[in-house]
């Protein structure tokens, strides 16, 4: 491995770009980088949870071949302990099980596997942007392959007629969608549907398995790699993720702050409030 | 229309976020928006090609249920042409046929539908956190619900050793991958190869299928929309997405100027080359 | 003018930095460029007056040898009415007519002079970082040479027993400075006090009297700028000097309502207030 | 102190905007914070002097009312070493004697004292907006009052014919000018001349003399300052100043690398270069 470049690893283009190598743990592109997001992540679920009701839980949904079917899991009901109560962080007892004889399954092959996890943020802040923001932060993380919300990639095979979530109003006079494909975002702006989305895993390129490859210097050779490499970094991804989103909901309650509640609308006359200073006073006491 | 907020549809959240409503073309979160993108991505497009041989081409992949099989496309010989030849954008006359065929059906029945759009990027630029700006970029476009590169979601049920891509030296001395899962990235990355990602568009929210919705002042109604809307803004999407690769490559280029060339590295000794003032001085002459 | 570069103005610079000439009217460096601050400044003025009762006046204090003394103009009366009530934009009517004539006594030679625009703002906005805000927003205006708030360079000729603000407690129960060396800004953050600040503007370059210089292929040859070129810049720029500090005030109050609104503390416990959840919930109705 | 506020110090502002006292040793506006700038300033001087033949040298030209006179200090020859000889770095030995005898003046009476800091750069970058980012850089280190470069507001007192730089070509066939008033800066591009800005720096707030003041629950009372408090900061200015030069050259570097080092102008023809992708094939070679 100190030789030969590790196949759909990131050692190869780090030192295509950078002219620098560091096989121990992977360098600047280990996953151990995202310990500061998950830091800065806990202080922000913290402050979305008490400033403006939002929480965030993320779990892993699939294991290579095994998925857990949507209807399993009950997003409103939907806790951290019951995701942190198996080693997979899966809420399924049941499918937590298969998740983990499937890594079992690959690990004694010296083989891996990635898989999906799903994020929800319950909760009704009202943003811009939010679907790219979310894309561009997931994105971020290492060994992510796709992003989806709501229908996702999935919606692309429904009608119009079949994907649209239908507006009602409930008791308490909210508007709310019989459905939620949108996945809690509609034009950029969350709509307070919980928002969920989903992101794609690709097994570990570390392998303990034969494969072809080139050294530093561009001789064809073949690496076995040895050492303790995860055959599955899914389920450590889901604190990474729930960071992620956290951080992002964060900067848009201070954008929201910074905009729509410092120029408050009267929304019947659709312009501006006209007693806004009082209010700045106010909130400045 | 003017009183009914149409389901999945932006005009409900704007709404609730600004207070103001602004049925005509969808307001501010019409696509039209997006010409300006467009412009700028065609600027893009001209330098990338000049300056680092980048080229970057889109096309429809799917719409609806018609999706167009991989092989079907050479994406070492695809040429605009091949993509503008339809209406539909789709570079295979004969899915092209069966694609409009689907929009024609939905349209008579007041209905629409979405799809996927492919987007590759060919050359050699390498680049720092590239999958996380391209989705972001993507994530950004009216009506996506999805983004994936390479592999994507499909590469989750993979093992490593089915997925990565191993490395071989070319006849050129060149080092290359035998497969391009990794979708021409790798821990953030390009690694010459070709740059493939997949985005998806949800149906069209506004139909002419009778839905159930609310008002503004949350009565209980239903909405037929009326006037010409389209059924699918697939084809249409192509070009807005062509241009917001276009887009994220030039400013990543951008980067890759005062970052590596700036600074160069002598690869062999893995420490900063002596002598860049001379190139600095040269190039400023 | 075609051929020579004008000694001291940005045409030389630009054409070595972009190797393109634009004579007329000084091309991409003309202060035209600053018409829209002043349009975006004017709607910031607006927005700062209504919510958070703040205003910006900038006058002209010097032109060329003229000096305008402090004590002739009370900052709390000041009025828009009196500063643009005659055409260099000075409040005190004496010393208008005195900067008039130096203007006019350089025009007739063909000679330039600069001058000096003092601005405050009233009322009591508290930031982050004002002072170097504001010296950027200043200072990317063309012309200018020199920032100072408050005491600004004459401070440095004080001891700190001279120059220290003593506080004292009005009677609302407000405290307040009895003088105001600090011109309103104390360690980045702004005090209530009226905010004053002073900016150096040179002589116009372009002139009418004969100079030496060199042409685009480095010949040595004399310049008379011909045509009707402004003998001094000063009161031009008192609009965009108001428009510069009110764009830097509308920013910081933004970022007020995004950090200390968001994160509103309990002052005499020295810890977060326990229901903003509550608040925001209600801010957000 | 612990009760009352220090005059013209920051902890009343603080306090005001953050709910939060700090009084051990000034707290987050400590210039202490200024550690890291000079440790990431003296990277960028170092790559500033191999990429980019510049050098970046501040000194104490003012300490109270001992004014080092310009023609003292030569510019061309000035060095490090000549700066640091002693201990408020004024590089002129007789002037520094000065310096040292009005500080310890001021120290036994309990008082402080302020002064300026002359910082120069030699070299021949060509930069955007270069005089309003090294103003901000400037003015965001602590106790600073004034910024101004070349003339200053000293040149508010010339006419256009006295200010104006007259350019000149050299033996080796540069452009260059005669007078440097310009400061190294015309229309926001660095000129080739040696760039010079001076800085004013107000005396220490914290001082052993008795004074008004107002305790947090705006009690009027009066404080003397006990403890290790330095009568006069400026001296220490020296290396922080140097830094926020050295970085913001450092970003002006990497954006000429990435625009004007990209897009290669042929100056002749006023046109983009035809082969520039030619030399970005060398470049990433």
């Amino acid at each position: 491995m100190s030789v030969a470049y590790r196949p759909s690893h990131a050692d190869a283009t780090y030192d295509m770009k950078y002219g620098v190598r560091s096989v121990q743990g992977g360098g600047r592109s280990s996953a151990r980088e995202t310990i500061g997001r998950v830091a800065a992540g806990a202080v922000a679920k913290k402050i979305l949870k008490l400033y403006a009701g939002t929480e965030v839980l993320a779990y892993v949904s699939q294991v290579y071949k095994v998925v857990l079917p949507e209807v399993v899991v009950d997003h409103d009901s939907l806790s951290l302990d019951q995701i942190e109560s198996n080693i997979v962080r899966c809420p399924d007892p049941e499918y937590a099980e298969k998740m983990i004889a499937a890594i079992d399954a690959v690990r004694v092959k010296g083989d891996s596997v990635g898989g999906v996890v799903t994020c929800i943020g319950l909760g009704s802040p009202v943003f811009d942007k939010l679907e790219a923001e979310l894309a561009k932060a997931a994105m971020s993380l290492p060994a992510t392959k796709g992003f989806e919300f709501g229908s996702g990639f999935a919606g692309t095979f429904l009608s119009g007629s079949e994907h649209n979530d239908e507006f009602y109003t409930n008791e308490h006079g909210r508007i709310r969608t019989r459905t939620n494909r949108s996945g809690g975002i509609q034009g950029g702006i969350s709509n307070g549907e919980i928002i969920n989305l989903r992101i794609a895993f690709k097994p570990t390129s570390t392998i303990g398995r034969k494969q072809h490859t080139v050294t530093r210097d561009k001789k064809e050779t073949e690496l076995i790699a040895r050492g303790r490499h995860d055959p599955c970094v899914v389920p450590r991804a889901v604190p990474m993720v729930e960071a992620m989103v956290a951080l992002v909901l964060m900067d848009q309650l201070m954008a929201q702050y910074s905009q729509s509640y410092l120029f408050p609308i009267n929304s019947d006359l659709q312009e501006p409030l006209a007693i806004p200073r009082l209010e700045a006073a106010k909130a400045s006491v």
